[in-house]
């Protein structure tokens, strides 16, 4: 697969990731590169897992997604190039790629996973704490000027997973979970997908979370009422939970982790 | 027009915006991405609209300008290509780029207004909720790449447009108002713009917040001592309320619509 | 020293510094331009340059940092162009530069200082309140595109300087203080460093804040417990008080300036 010359960035700095750009254009000058997020929770590897999924496939084929949300870095924890279908990875082996290893074997697209342990593609000089400037960005910016992956360093067999919680089936009732809370927006996001709902009339279903029911999925929010509570697939297919030009967050305090149930 | 290669992004998602960069690069390769600000109060169609008038102007002639503030996504409501004078806009037909009417009437420049509804300039797959990422990038990316604005669509003759409050004088009295908050640095912005006071004295006059008057109108914070609330014109001839060295939001407490009086 | 084509911008702006690219990209449409942060407290000047000197070396020689925390922007104090050594600067003259003066004459580096009065070089209209926009971006842009940095204006002899703590050592005691507050990540940063410690065994050392201490340095977060108070060395060797996946800052309730002492 071709680099498209593409690179960009997904962390938990809470801004930044300038001198990340710096590392990246001493080696691929003509790189463009851009922030997925710096608004990770710390070391928070599920919410940096999803975000991910949700954005990497707009990008041209053969972009390098850099993740660093590494909260082993210093410890032996492999850091990790991958390639996954049309897309690179450069990162921590501490499970954030476990969606896209599960994608590759569904859908039977390449899946290289190598231990980027070949110091000729990191900085000169290496840190303790931030591999992310030290070796992810350097071994991305090779990687986007056409150096082969297997060329980075060692195969790797089996990379850290982590499980990602799906909901489940039970009669007439998905139980699902919040698993991100998004916001400056106000929306709950939860784990449930449209195609869970597959063949379901969505006027006729229930969304409860907490003491709150809500009857029927709305298509858009301009089609509902300011101020309303409602629930609607957001724009990658994912079940959220909103308030018309409000915030859902601050009307029902939810946590991650905290159970939806759809029932219908 | 030849376009600049140059697409900036207004948004109110609170952070990101790196989608919108995939799809902008899979269609245009080379363009240069700048981020005007992802931090427009959710749905807030003036503050963004203002925020617009205040940068656009020094990009380069051609340069596009995608703004994503949409609360009618979703519904009928026309995605829009816009040529006025020397700039492009891509956005919801919603009012947001009413300054940029009232400018090319004024001012005799070009203007296009297309509803973007040629498929061919969209994403294969566009959702109900996102049309900044499905339709929006898409057709600013085109745009960049020198496809014609007519190409897009339906040429629109009535766009939407939304009424901007003007200040009005009224003998030795100009009534304004507040129509933003910039936090970070806390300083009130108000509608009343240097031209509205030409030729009068700016050390004669007295701004009028609330129960605070303002005697005489600085040129600089430089020139005044830290705590001191000041008048004065910022960077693009806006008459504001600051505080050298603090915060008048934190001083006064304003809200967004309160009224600003100025007397000479 | 040839320029590298690459800008970083660093202000207190809190967010933004797109109208920046604009401007630059009218001067020099090829300029690669990154955001080191926009996160500046306001007007800390001190801040802005410990920031700049863990940064700029990271990117390709001949890059052009434009730093824009301003008090005094409006005043006479003079806007200036810079090369220390491998890297370019352009901001006002208020102290921001200081350490890349001391390192370029404590290393033998070459050091321009420029007051960047040629208005050849500015934006046509220059504001009272925005240098950055009318004046530091256009000087940048040019610089990057090849224009020397002795065609910007006029030598400066005595450039302004701001005093920056050292840390202090008394017999077996080293006195620093605290410098930054890296909130979201919850780390108290020190102005002691790695070098400060040489030939001393980290194991032996206690590093007291308040009424706290830390016996011993950590190597890296993942060595310890999680909630475990640690000092370490951060990724530019700065000693940084910290707490495993959670918030020093939290924890300590530091103010920038407060005293940090490290026996031996």
């Amino acid at each position: 697969m071709n680099p498209s010359g593409v690179i960009t960035l997904t962390t938990d700095f809470g801004g930044g990731g300038g001198v990340l750009r710096g590392v990246i254009w001493g080696i691929a000058p003509h790189a463009q590169v851009a922030d997925l997020t710096h608004a990770i929770e710390p070391q928070n590897i599920r919410m940096a897992a999803w975000y991910l999924t949700r954005q990497v496939f707009f990008f041209p084929e053969g972009s390098v997604h850099v993740a660093v949300v590494d909260p082993g870095v210093g410890t032996p924890r492999r850091p990790l190039a991958v390639q996954a279908g049309p897309q690179y990875f450069v990162g921590p082996d501490n499970g954030l790629f476990t969606p896209f290893y599960e994608m590759a074997e569904e859908r039977g697209w390449p899946l290289k996973v190598v231990h980027t342990d070949n110091p000729d593609y990191w900085l000169s000089k290496v840190s303790d704490v931030f591999h992310g400037r030290d070796i992810f960005a350097p071994v991305a910016a090779h990687l986007a000027r056409g150096v082969p992956i297997e060329d980075l360093g060692t195969p790797v067999t089996a990379a850290v997973r982590v499980p990602f919680p799906r909901p489940q089936r039970n009669g007439d009732e998905l139980h699902g979970e919040v698993i991100l809370l998004y916001r400056h927006l106000g929306n709950i996001i939860t784990n449930i997908d449209r195609p869970h709902l597959n063949g379901i009339d969505p006027a006729g279903v229930t969304v409860q979370f907490g003491g709150t029911a809500i009857n029927g999925l709305a298509r858009t929010f301009g089609e509902r009422q300011p101020g309303e509570l409602i629930a609607l697939f957001g724009s990658n297919d994912e079940l959220m939970i909103s308030v018309v030009n409000g915030s859902a967050i601050e009307m029902l305090k939810p946590e991650i982790g905290d159970p939806v149930l759809v029932r219908f």
